[in-house]
């Protein structure tokens, strides 16, 4: 058993390749005690703005709703944000931790002939300096932001963006995200999927499921029929 | 100063008129502890089940979708839900608790001439026992579910249907709803909003503003001016 005929490998950006929550250490040196509550509450809100913003077709960049989902964040918990905080943490954004394991399985997957892409609700601005401190930029094949059609992830137009841009055959391409919402959405436009289920969390129940489940990115390797 | 022209008022449902987290009640009886947690997280997958389905063109109708949240919440936090406690908390949503202003401003606006209608993602089958367990169709006009449509709200197609059924001019419509996603998503579309903001929260930073906003509706007396 396994995925048969995959060439191209696509992977999400934020919370598959990336810890979000890296921004957790900048967030607490900058208002001590309350890291956790306002990266996590951050990156939540930054979520329901990019789906509101679609679903009421009013497309603004990802880099603005991430300054712009900071700010309710911190106006409704009651801290101030000075313009040089908001700096900080934005700053922040650019320069994420991968997960561990990310760069050798990168690595190992570019060996092995496969194409790689990332495709991403992120505007270039936030993704490349992240995909290049990283050094991914050497590794992939393509970076694919959703900014070039103002249509946001999970919308179907999103990823059928992402197979224009990759030049291949849905039934070529296995698209991999720790996010729910992200899985759903990529199958739903046909793709096959894996779910990188770092947290050991429980999949939506929203009628579609992904065609395989692996804890990290090192377990891909037993799912892909060569 | 005042909204001027007013002749429709329109409400949202959940969280406006009743308070969805009086369910709570019911979920700390049959979870001892964890009814809070349970109400609270339930209700934020019911609605990241609505906006998922929206942007990925997948509508289920909103009661199963309320079942489907509430499947996974339990899932996910670990706790068993017996088919009878499934259905105990699915019959609680269909006698929720009204605010208690509800009944007498609406009352009012009935009997100063105002055509008064709801319009919610709510399911029929939810909606018309909330609305008659209360009585309060006898002081709306109309009884609005997007079902009719299948687009949910804050979809611009939801508000625009509203609109179709009340069959008046947008100008005339005040809509009010404690919900700032759905206070922007109407205001996107072209209707005067107030935002009933019962927790006193923040509004959200998403390049739109509520006409006005009161804390209960009782405040809205002084919001129209006839």
């Amino acid at each position: 058993m396994g995925l048969v005929g995959i060439r191209v490998i696509v992977f999400d950006v934020y919370g598959t390749l990336f810890d979000v929550h890296s921004v957790f250490q900048k967030c607490d040196e900058l208002f001590p005690g309350h890291g956790r509550e306002i990266s996590s509450r951050w990156r939540e809100k930054q979520l329901e703005y990019s789906f509101i913003r679609q679903m009421i077709g009013s497309y603004r960049p990802f880099d603005e709703m991430t300054r712009d989902s900071l700010r309710y964040t911190c106006e409704q918990l009651g801290v101030n944000l000075s313009a040089e905080k908001e700096r900080e943490l934005l700053l922040a954004y650019l320069s994420l931790s991968p997960y561990e394991e990310v760069a050798q399985v990168l690595e190992q997957l570019a060996r092995n002939s496969y194409k790689l892409a990332v495709l991403s609700n992120g505007s270039p601005s936030m993704l490349y300096p992240l995909i290049e401190h990283t050094g991914y930029n050497r590794l992939l094949d393509d970076v694919i932001s959703v900014d070039d059609v103002k249509q946001y992830k999970p919308s179907p137009q999103a990823y059928t963006y992402g197979l224009d841009r990759l030049r291949c055959r849905r039934e070529e391409v296995l698209f991999l995200s720790s996010n729910t919402w992200d899985i759903t959405g990529a199958s739903t436009s046909g793709f096959r999927t894996v779910w990188v289920n770092r947290k050991h969390g429980v999949f939506d129940h929203l009628g579609v499921q992904p065609d395989a489940s692996i804890s990290d990115l090192r377990e891909l390797s037993g799912v892909i029929k060569t």
